[in-house]
């Protein structure tokens, strides 16, 4: 956190006067990435405030229906949360990943931490909030209360009660990306990026490109949910780990749709997790807003009519070709992102990676963390409807043990 | 459609002759928004082409994934979605709603049609995509399993089958906003809208405020999905429609969180709209992503911690401004604009309303649409962990008919 501007150099020799104050509101501060204190890392500041070194807002795929609340005078411009109460449920890290260079590029490691971290900033007036939030719950998931019906699990009281709730910590997280950091991960110049992302989006954010000296941005997009199954001690690597990344898959996830294995995967995941919490070791969810690979839902279903309506008819050799030709690609997701949140938790080691994707598995062994173990979804979990799939997916490189 | 600008005149002159094909290319189409025909109404011209008449791009809620997509090389900038077999599974409307003015400002009724309506334009090389995508799907949701099991429903073979696989048609909606429209129906001007677009999104779309004769907005948030349960045969008043707009709760929806009513109440609403599919009506559920209440899943998790640390305890008198002291207010959801998709269906007329929401209910019945019966949920559905919720909601105006 350094105050770097002429002006705000001047301010700072001068802050201990409260004639200063409003002064010193205005002065920038700029991130430092990956300073090991969030001190020496400085808040993120967003929106237009005064010394703002970050582009767009918290929220940000929600900012029009901030406008619209604005506008119509039910929220106040000027509000200033009321962050006391709202501090994380359980404590997690700091971790040494946090500063290690280009570990961690999209997301804020300290984003949970700002009531603390920035007490005194935040009492001057600038507006820094949470861009990660930490609670706990209790789960009714119905393969939960399957797996007890069949025995597969037993209730301990603890983990899981008698009814088939599953207590668990869990974590919302925005994603903030540190612009230099994603560049460097994807292989592109930072300038090229910054272009794409103004381009591809006809035009959000010209401060992508006018602004080069704001590192930070918070992307309008969707972010990530973390589950976490059993105590959550975390950055012991003692600890046997399950985890799934799960890409969001509404139809499925939500309404079961039988197009695909999302959903069954989901519930084997919830339950090898369960499983692995009773053994005294933590399952870890993480579930990532990307729907229909990242392309959305009017691509996903335009897709699924293509399938069917094919002359040669709905066959897995297709499959990804037949996103490619109304999408232009198979594929949008960007896992490479994904597994920052493995590296916020101070995971190095999964035991249990329950995905049979090569993306993400390449994605997860790429970052340096070790993969012991892959969990295929279990063929009688694959219903008629998701055979294309399937097939599809492992002809294309997807784990399987059996090699099928 | 007019073409109206002093060149685009020019060149329509001459739109027989090739030698001006790359001209033509360039015209600008201004949107006629009301207007009753798709050709006259005009097609959506988004992104950076030439002769675009809207701001933002197609699926702009993944626009950062596109933009790695297409810097990174796996996508072309220039790619031609191929939507020849992408036609919709069903055919919905044209309905008398459709060109009513007022009636649909936030999605584009035509957006289902491009690939016919739009056709010329397509050949021609301008980029013409859908926003609306209809397909068909069979759903398994546990809910509808056990209602077989307990016999509220019978597997009829066509709606549900003996698995609990229940026949639905599935749309995806992105939404398309027609800025004067919401402007009226917000009852606030166009420019302060636009304004307040820019501003709360820290300069999102600065188009929005430089460039007022684009007049249609492709937002970058999430859309609807609309599960259509029985044979859809829309537009016909003695048809019987039971209905439930449910606002997304990634946490209660997908993992059964239970700390408030969604997943219960979506799951009542789906075995409703069943039971009305089959005695020859039509349930509706349209599932809006507007996590949150549309503030997002961190804000959530910091008012449910800040409801647990309160000191006086969490209680019900104090659910909505724990909310507000959080984030400045206590919804964001704009069920104004949430209605439109009932137009779009060609309903005036809801005999079940499955909801207890008096926001929602005041929207549609603001929209001219009937509600007949509203359907509150069975207080057996109600789990312990949501009771704070639902006794702040009904004290704050939701429907019951107990009073209670």
């Amino acid at each position: 956190m350094r105050n770097q501007s002429p002006i705000a150099n001047d301010v700072s020799t001068r802050q201990e006067t409260n004639a200063y104050a409003v002064e010193r509101l205005f002065s920038p501060i700029d991130l430092c990435w990956h300073e090991a204190s969030p001190r020496e890392r400085g808040p993120i500041l967003a929106g237009s405030q005064p010394g703002r070194n970050t582009i767009g807002v918290h929220a940000g795929a929600f900012a029009p229906y901030r406008a619209i609340a604005t506008v119509s005078g039910a929220l106040s411009a000027s509000h200033s949360p009321a962050l006391g109460n709202t501090r994380p449920s359980v404590n997690i890290g700091p971790f040494p990943q946090w500063s290690d260079p280009g570990k961690i590029v999209a997301l804020d490691p300290w984003g949970h931490r700002v009531v603390d971290d920035f007490a005194a900033e935040i009492a001057s007036g600038r507006k820094v909030q949470p861009t990660i939030a930490v609670t706990d719950g209790r789960l009714m998931m119905p393969e939960i209360a399957n797996a007890l019906r069949a025995r597969r699990l037993v209730a301990d009281g603890s983990i899981v009660d008698s009814l088939g709730g599953v207590r668990v910590t869990k974590i919302a997280i925005e994603p903030v990306w540190w612009l230099p950091g994603i560049a460097e991960r994807l292989n592109i110049t930072e300038t090229a990026l910054r272009r794409a992302l103004v381009e591809a989006s006809g035009g959000m954010y010209p401060d992508l490109v006018a602004r080069p000296e704001f590192k930070a941005f918070l992307p309008p997009i969707g972010g990530t949910s973390v589950y976490l199954f059993g105590d959550p001690v975390l950055g012991n690597t003692d600890t046997k780990i399950a985890c799934r990344f799960h890409d969001e898959c509404n139809g499925s996830d939500v309404f079961g749709s039988d197009m695909c294995t999302c959903r069954s995967y989901l519930g084997f995941a919830a339950e090898e997790c369960v499983r692995t919490a009773q053994q005294n070791g933590l399952g870890i969810i993480a579930y990532n807003r990307k729907e229909g690979r990242a392309l959305g839902e009017v691509v996903k279903y335009l897709v699924y009519n293509a399938r069917r309506n094919a002359q040669s008819g709905d066959r897995a050799v297709d499959y990804f070709s037949r996103t490619e030709e109304v999408a232009g690609v198979s594929d949008m997701r960007c896992q490479e992102l994904a597994v920052d949140v493995l590296h916020w938790l101070g995971v190095t080691r999964v035991d249990a990676w329950i995905s049979m994707s090569n993306h993400k598995r390449e994605a997860v062994v790429s970052a340096g963390i070790e993969i012991v173990k892959q969990v295929e979804l279990p063929s009688n979990l694959i219903g008629s409807g998701a055979l294309v799939e399937i097939s599809a997916k492992k002809a294309s490189g997807y784990f399987t043990e059996t090699g099928a």
